[in-house]
């Protein structure tokens, strides 16, 4: 329920007086779909690690985590420093580790944080290692496996992970565990091939541990998750924790791949009408690809939802319409799939929202989102850490 | 010529200590793919209006203007505020206006700038007049015209833009003139079909300004502009000014269009090699869409270039090298065209830089960029405005 549905007339207001475009989240939602997935991994027994990368802002914490200890992942060093200044302290870097970013990372080990670093080659395990032990700092570092063949990590039993683990572990640097992403689940379209996605990266990565064991190294964290395999698991037993990211704000990518509704994507662009091209049923909007984005991740879904699906300020999908083409600060509407549009439905002035192929990529163009609560009646605003 | 081939070691110190991803900037490129537009526009007896959505950084404008009182264009309030609080005054807001934003500009109005709206539609030039009326404050606009059906505007000979124009001249707000923007022209790829994409853009545009005068209404301002046609025009007798906008950064859809070459692109992306698939040939990069931005603007141009193409520090392109994909914070670089890439001569902390597709979107992936010039051995941050 989005604000102008709201009987609170200064939410009301709230939502009229901001200028277009802007991107619009419903708290109920995201709450809900927090909730969702919380519940979910905690009945399986694992521990939920939330990835930061979406949401990126610090009002959002409280939300995403239970307590400050709580486990969270970062995409950024960036992401990183800001939630230790808040007093959190449980942080995976998940994105390969460069040496140029070790300074960094210490000085927030040295701040009392666990921040663990993430490496796939002998490369990264000796420079981090040498790091910690010139700067007599250790720093925790995690070995990324490849479950699925999308894109880096090591195979559980490929010789180098043993040899990888064992530059960390009998080194100053220590080895905290194993972790992998199903990238290829964004690629599933039905219940039985994510679930297969889900059991295959929890075998895979299981696999990697065992093997690490086998050799005699520790393997304290067993670390798996996307969106789409984590709404699939079935048993998570030997994983101790779920990554996943989008999955508070939800998308039609995720909506196409079936782990949610449309009514439960939690963050839309509310854009306004702003001219017509009558001889070809156009609809200009104020939202081009810089309060969009120019992700079409459902460009290869059996869906393709173009630039975004369209909706009334109440939520209400207008079937047919899409963005179908964008610019810098414009965006054109069109009728798809044969569908009657009348323009006159749609004057100058009248506001649309717009629902996101990709959350993370729609958040990441807009510094500010306009949180509304309309169970509460609450308006705030969540400001987005940006940069690196 | 890029910071780290400069024989000062402090500017060679500044690049390599500054974190990747980053936005560099040649700022000698800049200041030459400027001059040379300008130097065209001004031969042809027109006046170069820069489009400031690519750069939106005060620190630019100095070298965009060569007085405060010389013209830009913007496509967003927020650009046009940031230019009025530092004394910039002659503005055209190029996206098509809604009342919502009448307030914000007629702010602007009142502290003595000259923004113009622009429109397309009666009932933009109804609420135009009548907030004018209301608030006795003189809104000057323009009317925007379609020269090849590529997006929004008006045709010459439609009779509505005669009454259009009547709303306005006879009311309160005020009639400055008309502007066209040959969006088409991004769909030519040789120099006869860049010349007619720009002849038309003349012609039509001349078109409009002389059925209005015909009918009794003066055209002050006769406004035409892309970055392709913008290089392309023989003859602006009629035209009263130019508009472009990446002609300052340049790109690779820009290249591919044939008005520059590679060695003209100023912005490129700096990025560190953080790890490899031996087994498909990839080099992992820690740019992904987040700093390089999803631009494919040249997959429908013959040479796709993917995500961007690869380049060592000095600026020399690494033929048969291409980011062939992108996550938020990884890119993946491969051989394409059958090329050899051997991954030994990328070691882990390696860096690259990427030139972009397109260099207002991957600008607008940046809140700062880091600019260097080796010839005068400075190195500054000009700061992205951001928001609308």
């Amino acid at each position: 329920m989005l604000a102008n549905e709201s009987q609170n007339p200064e939410l009301l207001r709230k939502y009229q007086s901001l200028d277009t475009p802007f991107l619009s989240v419903d708290k109920q939602i995201v709450l809900k779909n927090l909730a969702r997935l919380r519940n979910k991994i905690d009945g399986l027994g694992a521990e939920l690690r939330p990835h930061f990368k979406t949401v990126r802002a610090i009002e959002a914490v409280e939300h995403l985590l239970p307590q400050k200890i709580s486990p969270i992942t970062v995409s950024t060093v960036k992401e990183a420093e800001a939630l230790v200044e808040e007093g959190y302290s449980n942080i995976v870097y998940a994105v390969g580790i460069s040496e140029g970013k070790l300074p960094r990372i210490s000085q927030l080990i040295a701040k009392g944080a666990k921040v663990r670093v993430l490496l796939d080659t002998l490369e990264q395990a000796q420079f981090v290692s040498q790091y910690s032990e010139q700067h007599c700092c250790v720093i925790p570092a995690m070995i990324e496996v490849d479950c699925d063949g999308h894109r880096g990590g090591i195979h559980p039993d490929d010789p180098l992970l043993i040899e990888i683990a064992n530059i960390l572990h009998q080194g100053v640097a220590s080895f905290h565990g194993v972790l992998a992403h199903a990238g290829e689940s964004y690629l599933c379209f039905d219940p039985k091939s994510l679930a297969e996605a889900a059991n295959n990266e929890v075998n895979m990565t299981l696999k990697a541990a065992n093997n690490l064991r086998a050799a005699g190294i520790p393997c304290d964290i067993v670390s798996i998750g996307s969106t789409p395999t984590a709404h699939s698991y079935q048993d998570l037993n030997g994983i101790t924790e779920v990554r996943a990211g989008v999955y508070g704000f939800f998308d039609l990518v995720m909506a196409g791949i079936g782990v949610c509704q449309l009514k439960d994507i939690a963050a839309s662009v509310v854009t306004t009408v702003i001219g017509h091209n009558r001889e070809k049923g156009w609809i200009f909007i104020d939202a081009g690809w810089m309060a969009l984005s120019l992700d079409r991740g459902t460009a290869g879904q059996p869906k393709d939802c173009g630039y975004g699906l369209v909706t009334d300020c109440n939520g209400a999908v207008l079937d047919g319409l899409q963005v179908i083409s964008v610019n810098q600060e414009h965006g054109i509407i069109g009728a798809v799939d044969n569908s009657d549009l009348s323009l006159d439905n749609f004057p100058v002035g009248s506001r649309l929202h717009i629902l996101p192929n990709h959350g993370c990529a729609t958040a990441s163009m807009h510094q500010h989102y306009h949180v509304f609560d309309t169970a509460n009646e609450t308006y705030e605003i969540w400001n987005r850490i940006q940069g690196w």
